[in-house]
């Protein structure tokens, strides 16, 4: 991983939907829509499976998009030689999600040699113009960094 | 939901199980083992749908039950004419957990009007006698409340 | 409180000084320097007493002046005239701060009746241009929110 | 720092007593009541600089004491000759605490190579036989390790 001073990125949109799918085993729903220095935005349509009773998405679905985005800024950065390990997430819900696109945006607070911090920003976005000012949820994802060797263990 | 001043179990094992199949629509995979003014136990097979590459459980999987068995112990004790609404969530990732029995306890350390916050300790049980001395997570859950109306809104 | 619908500034940078050395009593050593819609900004000049052997800022330093900061963007839209009550303060402590300018960003994630959910950067500002892009520390505080009546109760 | 198999005390109550002497430069005001393998229980005399308007102890006094007697666990299990760096504190308040003792209970939820974590329980001790049940606080207080070197770095 280096000593992260010179910050670039090292998996791009493509690099990343191709390694989720393969860590899935199955398509994606989701689009990442952009994947630069500032992070990561990831849009995913909300279908009925997500919602709950009243047409709001679980609050396990935004948690665990919220994992799964933040991981994504992370790998963006480090690569998948190395082993990212949620260690902590801490999640506010804000505001009831409503039943339409849910808007994931991801950035890098720390990138360590042994940790990463991320926060991310969620949003239901409507269309509307104001839909990406008002966040339904708010969360920080800590990861343990490890590198990988070359037989699969962590140095 | 009164002023809690003398706390008591308003809702047992048997109404919780009723409320919490009609409320998720499908029979639940997890056994409440213990409802009682400590707090509330549940327990989980594994099956294979939880599992990740590797035969641990996944993080989203962690958080779901964290958050499910703390609104458990809130309606345990505020019963179902409350409406309980997860405002934050802090999980702590501390070991691996392994494909056995996923043990979760929760315990009320707050019940007022407005606001009850939830510990909730997570353990793979395999049977060993430490193994329910070393949780595989920790979590905090906190809950907005407020009390329905004959109506179903909020007061 | 009224619904928040329409947002305004209700405590200026004047108001909030003259408030906080009221609660304080006695001179205040940091600077507002920005009160609007998009949050408020606290320049703390580092002094001897906040440093630790090595010459940085310590933890506790570190989360008081995260709690006053996200207080006072709060106060910034309610006014004086209602109470808020920190709930939670989660804070990452990213780098190391250097004994420099401390910096302090904080927004409302969201204002509600009886919730307001504050984000907070927090920055080494040693007047380099990058210096206010990497946060030293970043804390997220839930505060209750209640009217205060006319006798000073809470309603 | 090994790998913790074996739990044992490294730093007794005279030991820590001396550390945080050290470490503080000047006579600390609590009493470390009991140090073992369930961990740590610091009492703290409330005096009148802790206290704001109202008789009440202030948040960021809570904080650092939480801060402090979970950083105290951890060094009497890996002892001072490694490195703990608070990288997350999460805490929730949950009463007022009173003008009395406040007690501080701290426990290790995980010691790893790279990351303790530690949950904290305060109380404010009144004498009643159930004052020790209902916590003013909990915090769980995350630390980075790491092992000093003879010249003071870190590995």
């Amino acid at each position: 991983m280096g000593t992260h001073d010179e910050p670039s990125i090292v998996m791009d949109v493509a690099a990343l939907d191709q390694f989720m799918f393969e860590a899935f085993g199955r398509p994606l729903t989701w689009t990442i829509e952009r994947v630069d220095l500032d992070g990561i935005r990831v849009r995913q349509p909300t279908g009925d499976g997500d919602l709950r009773p009243g047409g709001t998405i679980s609050g396990p679905t935004l948690m665990s998009m919220a994992d799964g985005v933040a991981y994504m800024v992370v790998l963006s950065r480090i690569g998948p030689a190395a082993l990212a390990v949620t260690s902590n997430l801490t999640i506010n819900f804000l505001r009831r999600p409503r039943p339409v696109d849910l808007v994931t945006d991801a950035r890098l607070l720390k990138l360590g040699r042994s940790l990463a911090v991320v926060d991310v920003l969620m949003y239901s976005d409507d269309g509307e113009p104001t839909a990406l000012q008002q966040p339904v949820a708010q969360a920080t994802v800590t990861y343990s960094l490890a590198l990988l060797d070359s037989q699969g263990g962590t140095t």
